[in-house]
């Protein structure tokens, strides 16, 4: 899979793509992320990517000769791959969007940084626009990081589990159960029983009902997406779930 | 404000808080970074960090010992601060939550990596859990740059602009209006004729229109927490929108 990434501040990308999971995918071929800095683009004797808002108003916006310059210029215009605008005002990101990116052998990602970008490069050069979540960051350069991440954990062979993506928090559409490890007891504090019964089918069943649980308690939201058996369902219900009602997340309170 | 930052990989930090926002916070004096690595309180002569998990499956599970060891040996026992696990079980990051995080001077943020952390750190040592949205990443190292980014933007002094905060999309529950600079015309796209009128009246009143409309086009689950006028809701439903509907976000379709 290869990423090109469209940055005014692409400096700050190797440290995290030459460490753990991402080195090991660009070692296995399995990733290749190209970084182009847009201000190469701007021809002016300043170098200006940015300017006022038209109408008024703070901060400044990045102008669209540059970004179409520097799309057009290593992905072709128009450009040969999707082309996903990372901003607070796109589809936000889940775990089933990532599995779709996931099928594309070649994306570009384009960072907006300041205010905004101009909305031409929104209507007529961005194929998509993408938030990673609702709050306000001062570019898309973590929001690129982000994605590159998480569809690269998705990439064949890049995992050494490779039934792990499958069984991730939200992969599965409930919040993972608990984990434990060694020490059994640790400051008084004892791992759960069945951990140590062998009874794997007590197990799964435990891990099953305190994933139900703990989505339930902190992202009550997910319960109505999530697939759930006659047996969760019923599970459940024992916690107070009603699920005729409607539900307010944990995180609006 | 500082940030004790706990994870496997300080290493990937840098870059990015020595680029733009973060760096100019940090001469300013407004924001202090302090990176731990876990594996120094890692006393075995393996210096190990994790282990299997107990009751089977795959992955590996960070161990309690050393965590604990380095932010009781950073922050005091009990710690000093409030300790922000970062992990996909946690309440999800918004706005919100970004302005609350700021009022402290001090904040903690661990980063578990690999499938997950002991749950006894989650029970006894961390005071917060928080997940940056609903995707699978393979730690938390990125959602810790999220939240010192985000946190940093709304410190005094830090943005060039003190309202821009206040404007930004999520910080008024509502996406934010289009915006355009130079040039006017750019291969045949003209920006809104309003934009030129020099009316500032019918400028606020269109970019509130196309803040709303964004909006209900590509989040409408946020209308239902947005601070709306009678005027806007007239204009809503000139698109179609009906306030007692239950919402379907398109990210969901």
């Amino acid at each position: 899979m290869r990423f090109d990434v469209f940055s005014l501040f692409p400096e700050v990308f190797s440290e995290y793509l030459n460490a753990s999971i991402l080195k090991r995918a660009q070692e296995l071929k399995a990733l290749e992320v190209h970084l182009h800095n847009i201000r190469d683009w701007a021809i002016d004797s300043h170098h200006t990517t940015d300017d006022t808002p038209y109408g008024g108003g703070g901060g400044m916006v990045m102008k669209p000769e540059p970004i179409f310059a520097a799309l057009e210029s290593v992905l072709g215009a128009p450009p040969s791959c999707p082309v996903i605008l990372l901003t607070p005002q796109g589809r936000l990101l889940t775990q089933k969007i990532a599995f779709e990116l996931a099928e594309h052998p070649h994306l570009a990602l384009l960072c907006g940084r300041y205010e905004s970008v101009d909305e031409r490069i929104c209507q007529h050069l961005a194929t998509d626009a993408i938030s990673i979540g609702d709050y306000v960051l001062s570019g898309g350069e973590l929001p690129a990081l982000v994605i590159i991440e998480a569809v690269t954990r998705l990439l064949p062979g890049v995992l050494g589990d490779p039934t792990a993506p499958q069984n991730d928090s939200h992969a599965t559409g409930l919040l993972e159960y608990p984990h434990y490890t060694r020490p059994p007891e640790f400051r008084g504090w004892r791992i759960p029983d069945v951990l140590l019964s062998g009874n794997h089918a007590e197990i799964a069943r435990w891990r099953r009902h305190e994933s139900l649980r703990r989505t339930l308690q902190n992202r009550p939201d997910l319960l109505k997406n999530a697939l759930l058996s006659q047996d969760d369902l019923a599970f459940l219900e024992t916690l107070g779930y009603q699920p005729g009602e409607p539900i307010t997340p944990s995180t609006q309170t």
